[in-house]
């Protein structure tokens, strides 16, 4: 009676176990390690099988990247509301990330560690998945930046030192990558540092970027105490007269 | 004369003119595509002289990997000036950081696009140069929060609710491993984004990390706006109440 039971089962239910099983094992024990045979022991098929709906170990593994990414894209997207605060939104959002990467410590080594680790298709499949996160972490810097926008006109009204309220696309590009990159380094630390929640890392980026974030949309970038002009070259990569400028010493709004 | 010259060219010479091509080589077409004829070639050398010193193309590309690092870890180091105030340090770190690797895109490449893509040997090198950064910006970042120590004191002296402003280690290791995330992804966008320069690329981050790391070591960490409890469970990854526990809401210093 299993065994029939077990026959009839539909393809799509039967894919969704191998990759359970494909991920643990690549995820625990990396891909070069993991045999389709222990894959397909802890998915309770015959390997042929495996072979017959996923084709290779190669193909199996792409599976496994796709499926991981688009949960865990969904995941992040699924936490944030856009009716919240801009400070609000991003702290859904890193919760519902750090959340979905403790709860999926497999899903997120294979997508951070062992897909980037074993060859450039696989590499590629991940940054394309990457850039989705960056474009909708973009997106949410500049909702931010609009929100913030009453309050920095505001502050050049009272008083404060003319300022560009606007954050230039090419410094909002720049933060957005800052901030997937670190959420990325949180992430593989929070699942190997002992004892350290979703909620813990979620905090330690929002202390780590808000107040940066915050200020900065408000009109108050970090500038040096003294002397070094930021906006005048001086050795390699100096020069920030461009379009991509982003630190205007001395055009800080005062702190309230 | 100059066929005469050649030969007599030191090893340690001759090897650094192989690493040289390998690392260009290898950074511009990638680990898999570079053939060893085209950086002996490149070098002005004969092939077997390329295997005579560095024995395989697995061990000319740890090599490049050890060499590159090394470097790297180097210029960050000698970047930063102890005497300098907290952010100034942070600010010079990044900057030799971000120079360094425009300066050495191919090296950059190697070390984390190729290395992390083309097996596990090849990314446990780059990861004890990471390690080796992340504890070097973990003491920096608690040398910054024992400067500001008075800073805190004052403000609690001055009326501020009491709080802590101690950063518990827990806490900083996962700052250090969020700007060190940060400012890889950083690189690698300053060094493929038309125009960004160095000292762009460090002034992004510290308009994003300097004010959220400054606030938190002046003892205002970030909190949300209302309800949220922070250090009440609820849901995955809650239960912030152990060493690690890093949002004290409502244990702020009000901003003067």
């Amino acid at each position: 009676m299993g065994a029939v039971k077990s026959k009839r089962m539909p393809r799509a239910v039967r894919e969704q176990q191998m990759l359970d099983a494909a991920v643990q094992t690549f995820g625990q024990r990396g891909y070069m390690a993991a045999s389709m045979d222990e894959i397909a022991e802890l998915a309770g098929v015959s390997k042929p099988l495996v072979y017959l709906y996923l084709n290779s170990k190669e193909d199996l593994f792409i599976a496994c990247i796709r499926r991981e990414a688009k949960a865990l894209v969904e995941a992040v997207r699924a936490g944030v509301r856009p009716v919240l605060p801009a400070d609000r939104q991003l702290w859904a959002g890193l919760t519902a990330f750090f959340t979905h990467t403790a709860r999926h410590p497999d899903g997120w080594a294979v997508l951070h560690l062992q897909a980037r680790t074993h060859g450039e298709v696989f590499a590629a499949e991940v940054a394309a998945m990457r850039a989705d996160i960056v474009t909708f972490v973009t997106e949410l810097i500049l909702a931010a930046a609009r929100e913030a926008l009453p309050q920095a006109l505001g502050c050049a009204r009272a008083g404060g030192t003319p300022m560009d309220p606007h954050l230039p696309s090419g410094e909002v590009a720049g933060l957005a990558e800052a901030l997937v990159g670190a959420a990325e380094a949180l992430a593989d630390w929070a699942n190997n540092a002992p004892g350290v929640t979703a909620r813990q890392a979620s905090a330690t980026l929002m202390n780590f970027a808000w107040a940066g974030l915050g200020d900065l949309m408000a009109g108050r970038p970090w500038s040096p105490p003294d002397g070094e002009a930021l906006d005048v070259g001086a050795g390699v990569g100096a020069g920030d007269a461009g379009a991509g400028a982003v630190v205007h010493a001395g055009r800080t709004c005062p702190v309230r």
